[in-house]
């Protein structure tokens, strides 16, 4: 049974009824016939902890430990707080090295001490050595259960070798072959032993052009070597090429997710990681509020740019109108050219020797959109606008030159956001910092001040006040 | 060999330098050392078409079928035209039959009906069968390459069923399990048929509990499908449960990417998918100018509140200095909380029914920024600002009355800004337009204009002007 087109609402109030009434068997009967990761989804939404705890307790081990890495981080924080210390070793000897490695990272200090002394030795012996790793590279996502035979290996005994790890793995898609110094050298399709006579030495039948990744790999980089290479099963190797572990395809999903998820909320300007479910409000504004004080400060750069021009803006206080539009074309041209090269930059498909025909293009294409809607602006203020007579400062600016000095204005705002909006990725790159954060606030504010400058100078110059 | 740190400019180089010789010898042992993708990368970089060209035609017709389909679309377009017809038969009938589609889709409909008369009888009938599902659903990724079983066979015949697709299809990680009327029963692992004895009946081995996906779901929901129940390769099937396809997880990662860069470009306000490589300038802007036009509109739209309000303006002309921090606080907000919403919607975490937690929760957080935030400009207009004193309208405004307008004014957008930001992409998910449109260019330009008109409102109020 898989949990699709029915309302997981209506199956969570249900389970919340039968715990309520303690119906032990008819929870069990539902839960054997669910997939962990429904389990999981049903208690995310399970609103009291106790709820959860009870129904947690009724799954075997097998499917506890399948089903509490699907659930949400916080509701996970909450309830291994409640499981008793040694059903939590339990569901840690379920696990593959990565998730068991990751799960108890998670956990509080004290717990996972208590749960790394009472695992079996391996298990325990396997998580201390995956946490030397960083946790974005590739030997931070590895998993250390492999199927590898030596090179000089027969078909036989390399299905022998699945065999005996045929319980500790769950999906196994290549045999690894390795030479007496565990240095890989090969590998092996399931399809190729399931074809081949079992005599037959694997050396005859294996690929010798493998797609390996270094331990030390960002994970990032790892999901486009994954990508472009179409890879399932990818070894780890050190410098030397002994093979290390392997990581999987659903491991690349998460991280594929994981690092798109990271540049859209970066480039709305959000810096920590934001939870979707039960996170507190406190820690949403913890995560908002950098990038919006910095947003707020570029807002009073601007302010301290138009009380330069204050002397101006007294005298033809009609400036102020355009100001709106005049920004906002600088933010919206600043995040669309920005965008094309934070994206390009994160799937390797632009990089930093491109920066002159990216800009020679860009330039282009910002010449056009900006006399295009510079002539928009021009037309409309031609139109909408009145003789100006201020009386006062005995200045009188016709709707013609109000017109020239927002078309022009517009015109070189956009010329100046579109190159702010191709070069400031491109050198973040370059010094190392993530190109995702300069897109949203970085961008747009900087680009807030600049625009306005131009404008007020566009303006002074032309109407002579 | 992988080119991973080996400059791919200098490679370029040395293939463009080779080309130009014609070192026919030289140029085919390095293509036979490398990677179909490597290939691809290569072919992007050169900059001559007839050079591609030569490059292309030493490839053998397996190598070509695999490198063409990793070239970039515009590079590939060109490239196309320039290729004998025959040539380009040869490698559709080397693509497995998802690949063919797309291949063919893409080609110039003469050329397309050419090839599709020339190739095989049996790939032109799959490829006519697929192009009747739409591209963004399952049936539009899946390829109809499969290897199936009754469920009466055995082991053995199974794994006969495998040799003989074996050369049909490149990677083989399920083989399906169907009824007589060849509706899906089951599945069977690679590790189980290796591990099983051959004259067991595959019934007594299979999974019963099979993840298929109906063929008309939408793809960014097969890809939430597989990544939550960890799938490598997902079988298709009709209203019946008749097994029509599979989909193997590389096209997943591609459908990942796909959406993920639709969703980053949608924020920034681009309409089209912007291509990295060698789109025209004008191609460009027909993809990023309507968003921009929407934005100077909105940009006008500010301006008539501001000429609303220009009485008020020509008394006091300082208010015109915070426009640009009250407007880039009210964008700021809107796009990090829109941010929030948009990526949940796209992962299925947060759907409809949960708005009134989520605007709950999303009022709390701007509450607390309204308040930190308002604060800080409360405090930069009272330290900067001098009395103003406009001795022509007779008005005379304190820098604490200033202060207390600016300061009330950001709470009140902020509030505001939150409220839009998250209602407006839920309500668009609920009348089935895509929420990402939603975050960029639409909620900053709503909300510019609703700022501009709360700021001068309350200045009216609080300064009686």
């Amino acid at each position: 049974m898989r949990i699709e087109e029915i309302d997981l609402r209506e199956l969570t109030s249900s389970f919340e009824f039968f715990i309520k009434e303690g119906q032990k068997a008819r929870l069990q009967h539902l839960l054997i016939s669910m997939h962990p990761s429904d389990i999981a989804s049903v208690i995310n939404r399970i609103s009291k902890d106790e709820y959860r705890l009870y129904l947690f307790n009724l799954l075997d081990k097998e499917a506890a430990s399948d089903t509490i890495l699907k659930i949400d981080e916080a509701v996970r924080e909450d309830l291994v707080e409640l499981l008793e210390r040694e059903i939590l070793t339990e569901i840690v000897d379920e696990m593959e090295s990565d998730d068991a490695t990751d799960f108890i990272a998670e956990l509080p200090d004290d717990i996972a001490k208590d749960v790394l002394e009472s695992v079996e030795q391996e298990d325990a012996d396997d998580v201390k050595q995956l946490m030397q790793h960083r946790e974005d590279t590739a030997g931070g996502i590895m998993a250390l259960e492999i199927v590898s035979v030596n090179k000089d290996a027969t078909v036989d005994e390399a299905i022998m070798e699945i065999r005996k790890k045929a319980e500790e793995i769950e999906e196994i898609y290549t045999v690894f072959v390795v030479d007496n110094e565990n240095k890989l050298v090969g590998q092996l399709s399931m399809k190729s032993l399931i074809l081949a006579r079992g005599q037959k030495p694997v050396a005859e039948i294996m690929e010798r052009d493998v797609a390996s990744v270094h331990v030390n790999m960002d994970q990032e980089d790892v999901a486009h070597y994954a990508r472009k290479y179409d890879l399932v099963s990818i070894p780890v190797v050190d410098d030397e090429y002994h093979l290390l572990g392997r990581i999987t395809i659903d491991d690349i999903m998460d991280v594929v997710e994981e690092e798109a998820a990271e540049d859209l909320q970066r480039m709305a300007g959000i810096s920590d990681e934001e939870e979707l479910r039960e996170p507190s409000a406190f820690r949403i504004v913890r995560g908002r509020i950098p990038w919006l004080i910095f947003g707020l400060v570029g807002g009073l750069w601007g302010a301290e740019v138009i009380k330069l021009f204050e002397g101006q803006l007294s005298k033809v206080h009609i400036l102020a109108i355009f100001i709106p539009s005049i920004l906002s074309m600088g933010g919206n041209i600043g995040m669309q050219s920005s965008a094309i090269i934070v994206r390009g930059l994160a799937t390797s498909e632009i990089d930093f020797k491109d920066i002159y025909k990216r800009l020679f293009k860009e330039l282009k294409v910002s010449l056009i959109n900006g006399i295009a809607l510079g002539m928009i602006l021009f037309v409309y203020a031609v139109i909408r606008m009145d003789v100006q007579n201020s009386t006062a400062h005995k200045v009188m600016i016709h709707p013609l030159e109000l017109g020239m000095v927002v078309g022009l204005s517009l015109l070189t705002v956009i010329l100046v956001a579109g190159f702010v909006g191709t070069t400031v990725p491109l050198l973040l790159k370059r010094i190392k910092i993530d190109p995702a954060l300069a897109t949203g606030p970085f961008i747009t504010t900087s680009n807030d001040i600049i625009a306005l400058f131009i404008y007020f100078a566009v303006a002074t110059l032309i109407l002579h006040i």
